[in-house]
């Protein structure tokens, strides 16, 4: 059998204020219309289908409009599970109904351990699940991190195993040497929340939702499928797509997916932004941060740039502000050492690359003054 | 063809504080067991299902478990309407596939003009909706109101009458001539949420939800089924449960719910209140508002009474109490005519049936001096 890898949907996500639901809408589209043209027989979603456990009524209503479309309209099988974003709880309503139509979407540790058979595969859909799930299911007061939940829960999977059939786990963890992006949620510090490779080595392919890049983990049978979208400035360089994987021939196949709006870097000065040969040339919409070349001081300088950029994420400047190099040169004293007035100043200046103006510093000075009196 | 209707479950309302689900648990489990032993067909559901349409985690649970068990367990055709109280798009999540085992939940408009048959008879299901929703649906900019926007509603849904069937509406909505009570949402005043009974005569029935007192119209085939449970002080005396609806013979029957805890006054001194010839001979455990008819000031009173009474709604005192006749005497007195400090003292009996004790007067008095120096 074929079928479509994706995961980290994060419906109802905002992007540094963004509201990314159309976005998200068109990428769907794309994952089906891609599922449609290589005929799979499957659309296996591994978790955080939402950003998070009461999403937006919007974001539920795209959700609740697109797998049934995917799976009524279009009659495609669909395995999902629920993800550290996820509520579980709430995701599992009509749960029980969604089975009648090939629809499985598993929330509970329990029901990673009956396999959904499909074809040649037996599928095991375990959702993201706290260590006090399997202490309860197995009875272990010993299991205190989920690298210990993993042990007996991947071995009462194997129970199951049908040796006739090929073995798919579905899930959503960090699995040992994958690399972190910004827009992944950290759950625990200290690697006990990995789950070490080897433990996942009978399987002939894991599907893996949570973290964000495909290139997560090399490996020949794990596999993250990353997220459809690019949900952080840390993810620009990452190529964004789904997997289409046979069972027969045990092969996968990158397909890349095209954002209505990419994220990327600007490197330019302001008077190359502001002109329309150099616009014209770039898609304007996109999500850019933007690396500012001047060192000159700059009035409105937000309100500008978002006239002719409506997406921008944020600017830096690549060299500093001109008139604040007091202010970087200051940077190696300790805050304590500088007095409050130029840690405001030089503040202001960091973050929206313009000098406090003139009624500003007046308001400040009353400020510091009114303070140092009481 | 035979049904239940019941209406205003209110999953995940709390009463005065107090957490209703495991009374919630219980009730729907009855309203489960007289459907099976009146053997009807259906069970039909008039509208808040939710208190809220963000219900609690813990709400969604109960909800999904018990409509799991009415209709995939047990093989229950349900109709259910979404009421002003639950979130529609929330709500609508599953529906698409709740149909294929005749669990009709319609949270749309556009929903109630496809009616559902089951035996004899055609159910419309017309959840609550606002008027914008008529405006839209009709291209009409005059549907103002809720009684506006029923006229076409209600003649459209009837072009889609089969003269050989019964037919039967599920509607959520204050049907003129109705009486309210305190735990229903006022939606708006003035009247003009109000549908008037002479636009549903052409209905065998209409089961409707919204009021809590099944009595609040009497009408030869208008009813409300009232909610399962007691909300509010002010639907103590009522009597609550569901109607068994025969559509051939056209008859109701009203069945009685037992809840777990019934809602009650209880006058009494206080002295009876804390004797055990008293309290033994009542359900201590239920909702009771207590009518004091001491008049003496009562230290520690409600931490003493909850001790007995574990779900005190409120005391109140019959003949006020006896200290503060004063504060009963300056009632005729307007606000502004009296002292701050005897306004404090005097709400505070009010509301604890206590006087304030020497440190609070104390604190009290710094207040207001504090107050005045300023």
């Amino acid at each position: 059998m074929r079928f479509l890898h994706t995961a980290d949907w994060h419906i109802g996500k905002k992007f540094n204020g963004y509201d990314l639901l159309a976005d998200q809408r068109q990428i769907i589209d794309q994952i089906l219309a891609i599922a449609q043209r290589e005929a799979v027989d499957a659309v296996v979603i591994a978790g955080d289908l939402y950003d998070r456990g009461v999403p937006p009524v919007e974001a539920v209503a795209l959700f609740n409009e697109k797998v049934a479309a995917m799976n009524l309209t279009h009659k495609l099988p669909l395995l999902a599970i629920a993800g550290n974003h996820d509520s579980s709880v709430r995701l599992e309503t009509g749960g029980p109904w969604f089975s009648h139509t090939d629809f499985y979407l598993h929330t509970r540790l329990d029901q990673a351990f009956t396999p959904v058979v499909l074809g040649d595969t037996q599928f095991f859909l375990l959702p993201y699940f706290e260590p006090i799930a399997a202490r309860l299911a197995f009875e272990d007061e010993q299991l205190k991190t989920i690298s210990e939940a993993m042990v007996p829960v991947i071995a009462k999977i194997k129970e199951q195993f049908d040796p006739e059939k090929r073995h798919v786990l579905v899930t959503h963890f960090f699995v040992a040497g994958a690399l972190r992006t910004d827009s992944e949620t950290k759950i625990e510090v200290g690697g006990l929340d990995n789950v070490p490779a080897e433990l996942l080595a009978d399987f002939d392919y894991v599907a893996l939702g949570h973290l964000h890049g495909k290139d997560a983990i090399k490996h020949p049978t794990i596999q993250y499928s990353g997220s459809p979208l690019k949900f952080s400035l840390s993810e620009a360089k990452q190529e964004k797509g789904v997997f289409i994987v046979d069972t027969e021939a045990m092969t996968r196949e990158f397909v890349a997916l095209t954002p209505a709006h990419d994220v990327g870097v600007l490197t330019a000065s302001y008077a190359e932004l502001l002109d329309p040969t150099f616009y014209n040339q770039i898609r304007r919409e996109h999500f850019w941060q933007i690396k500012l070349t001047d060192r000159a001081v700059i009035p409105n300088l937000m309100n500008t740039l978002r006239g002719i950029y409506p997406r921008i994420l944020g600017v830096e400047r690549v060299s500093g502000v001109g008139v604040s190099n007091k202010a970087l040169v200051n940077q190696s004293q300790l805050p304590q050492e500088r007095k409050p007035q130029e840690l405001v100043t030089d503040f202001f200046i960091e973050m929206t690359g313009e000098e406090l103006s003139s009624p500003q510093l007046d308001w400040l000075q009353k400020a510091f003054t009114a303070i140092t009196k009481q």
